[in-house]
C-alpha cells in the first residue's frame, strides 16, 4: 500500500478515481470535505435547517448520519422506520441506536405498523393479492412515510443516503429507457413542489458505495451485517454493470452524473419542457399527488381490507 | 423450438425483442424487411444511388452487402480493402470473394499497400514508436481509404455494416463519458459535409449481430470464421456489457437508440448548436480536415519515414 497524500503514512485505503491514497484519518477528513462540497456545491442545506436524516442501519445511511453530525449550523435528527420485518428491523435499528448514542443524538423512531395498521412483512404475505413486488410496496411505503415523518418533527429537508452508484444506475436507467420524465425529476436536491412535500437532499451523491462501506470500517461505524430477507437479486443490474465499467475507467460514474446534470439534463429541459408539473393533493390524507387519492392510500387500503380490518390502527 | 409466426412450420430462430420466431425462409424475410424499413425510414438511399459496400468478410457486412443486392433501383458495388494482415487479409478476401460470385458481382479489390506504401502489418510492428494502437491506426485508415475508394469509383454513397450492437455501445459510450460533440455527429445517416466526403450509411443500424450471424447461416452466406490477429480484447466492453442488459430486457437496445435519436439528439443539438462545423480541407490530400494536414497524411508520413521510404509507393 501506497503513502497517505496527506501526511505521507501509511495509506490503509487507496481511491481510483481520485488517484489518491490516503491513511485513516485524512480519509474520512477526505469523504467529509467531499461530502461538504457536494452540499454547497448543490445549495443543499442552508443556515438553521432541520435535517431529518433517515437512517436505515446500512452503511451508506450511517455514514450519511455521522458525516452531517459533524456539520455546523445545521440541526441533525435522525430517523429510523420500523417497517416491521422481524429479525431484521430489530437489528437494523440496533446498529442506529448504536452510532446515535455515540453521536450524542435522539434517534426518532417511526413505527410503521402502530401508525398505519400494516407490516413491510404484511406486504410480502399479501404480494400475489397486492400484485406488486414488496420492494417495490415498501418502496413507496418508505417515501410517503418518510415525508409524513418530517413534517410532523417539522424538519425544513430531508437527507437520505443515495450514493453515486444508486444515482448513476438509476440515471442510466433512465437513459437506456428513454424515460424523459424521470431524467428531468432527478437530481443531488428535489424541491418541495407542494406544501405538504419536504425538500429532499442526497448529500452522498457523489461519493460511491466503496467509499461510505470504508468510512464505516474506518470510523467505526458498525452497519446491520445481516440482508433484508426479502431482498432479491435484481434482474437488471445496472449497478453491477456500472461498477465493472468504473474498475476499468476510474471515475466513469462520477463523469457521467456531471454530464448529465450540466449538460443532458438543461438540454431535455430546454427542449421538453419541465415536465414536473404542479401536484394536487391526494382527497383522503392531503398529501400530494397527480391522482385523486395518491398511491399509498391506494395501497393502504386494499391491504387494511385484505388484513380484514382487524389490525386496523 | 415454437412455430413461425407466419406460416406455422416448424421456427428455427426465435428473436425475443420481437416476440417472434421463425422458419429460415421468413427469418431471411423478416431481416431484408427490417433492414428496408430502416433505409427508408432514414432516407439512407435515394433510387439511381451507386452503393459502395465495405465487405470485410466479416458476418456483419457479408449480410449487408447480400441484402442490399436484393434492393432494386440502386447499384451495389461490393468493396475490398487488403490491409495487408498476412495470413488472414487472404481469408477475408475469399469470404468477401466467394460471396460476390454467387450474387454475381464484382468485387473491388483496393490494395493499402499498393496504394499507400504501408500496410497494416507495418502498422502494428512500428505501434510502438506511432504511439497509437494499432486497431486505432487502422480504424483511421479504413474510414480515408473507403471515403477514397467511394470517391475514385464514384459512388454515390458508402454503405457500411455497423450493428445495432456496435451503435447502441458507441452511443452509450458517448453518453457515459459526455461527449456531445459525438453524440450530435452520430446517427444511421452521415451527409456528406465536404466536397470529398460521401455520404455514409448504416443500413444496419436497427439489425442485431445475433441476427447478421443468423442470416449468414440460414442463407449459406459463410464469413471468414478467423479472428484478425491483432484483435485486442476492450478493456470497455460496452458492447457486451449491453448485451447483457438485452438478455434481460429485450428490445433495450433498440428502444434506446430510438430515445437517443428521437430525443436525446434533437435536444442537445438545440441546447449545445450543431458543433458539426464546416471542415476545411487537407493541405496534401484535400481531403477534409479540421487541421492543416489531415490524420491519415500525418499517420502516413510517418509511417512511410519511419519505413525509410524503401517501399514508399
Amino acid at each position: 500500500m501506497a503513502r497517505c497524500i496527506r501526511c505521507g503514512r501509511r495509506a490503509v485505503v487507496r481511491l481510483r478515481y481520485a488517484r489518491a491514497s490516503f491513511c485513516r484519518e485524512h480519509f474520512l477528513e477526505y469523504v467529509e470535505d467531499r461530502v461538504r462540497k457536494t452540499v454547497e456545491r448543490f445549495g443543499m442545506l442552508r443556515g438553521g435547517d432541520r435535517v431529518l436524516v433517515a437512517v436505515s442501519g446500512g452503511k451508506d445511511s450511517l455514514a450519511l448520519l455521522r458525516i452531517l453530525s459533524g456539520f455546523e449550523g445545521i440541526e441533525v435528527v435522525p430517523l429510523f422506520i420500523d417497517l416491521g420485518i422481524s429479525g431484521y428491523s430489530e437489528e437494523c435499528l440496533r446498529a442506529c441506536e448504536e452510532l446515535c448514542e455515540e453521536l450524542g443524538l435522539e434517534l426518532q423512531v417511526y413505527d410503521l405498523e402502530s401508525r398505519h395498521g400494516f407490516t413491510v412483512d404484511d406486504l410480502a404475505r399479501l404480494e400475489p393479492k397486492l400484485g406488486r413486488p414488496v420492494c417495490s410496496s415498501c418502496g413507496l411505503v418508505k417515501r410517503y412515510v418518510l415525508n409524513e415523518a418530517a413534517l410532523e418533527l417539522e424538519a425544513t429537508c430531508l437527507a437520505t443516503g443515495h450514493t453515486l452508484d444508486d444515482e448513476s444506475a438509476y440515471t442510466l436507467h433512465n437513459v437506456l429507457t428513454g424515460n424523459v420524465d424521470q431524467l428531468l425529476r432527478g437530481g443531488p436536491v428535489l424541491e418541495g413542489r407542494h406544501p405538504k412535500l419536504v425538500r429532499k437532499v442526497k448529500p452522498l451523491y457523489e461519493v460511491s458505495t466503496f467509499e461510505t462501506g470504508e468510512y464505516c470500517r474506518l470510523s467505526g461505524v458498525k452497519p446491520v451485517s445481516a440482508e433484508c430477507p426479502y431482498r432479491v437479486e435484481k434482474v437488471l443490474r445496472l449497478k453491477e454493470l456500472l461498477g465493472h465499467v468504473e474498475e476499468v475507467r476510474p471515475g466513469v460514474r462520477l463523469g457521467f452524473m456531471r454530464f448529465y446534470l450540466k449538460r443532458l439534463k438543461p438540454a431535455l429541459a430546454e427542449a421538453y419542457g419541465s415536465k414536473v408539473g404542479e401536484a394536487g393533493s391526494c382527497r383522503l390524507c392531503g398529501f400530494p399527488t397527480s391522482r385523486e387519492v395518491c398511491s399509498f392510500c391506494r395501497l393502504k387500503e386494499r391491504v387494511l381490507e385484505l388484513l380484514g380490518g382487524s389490525r386496523r390502527a
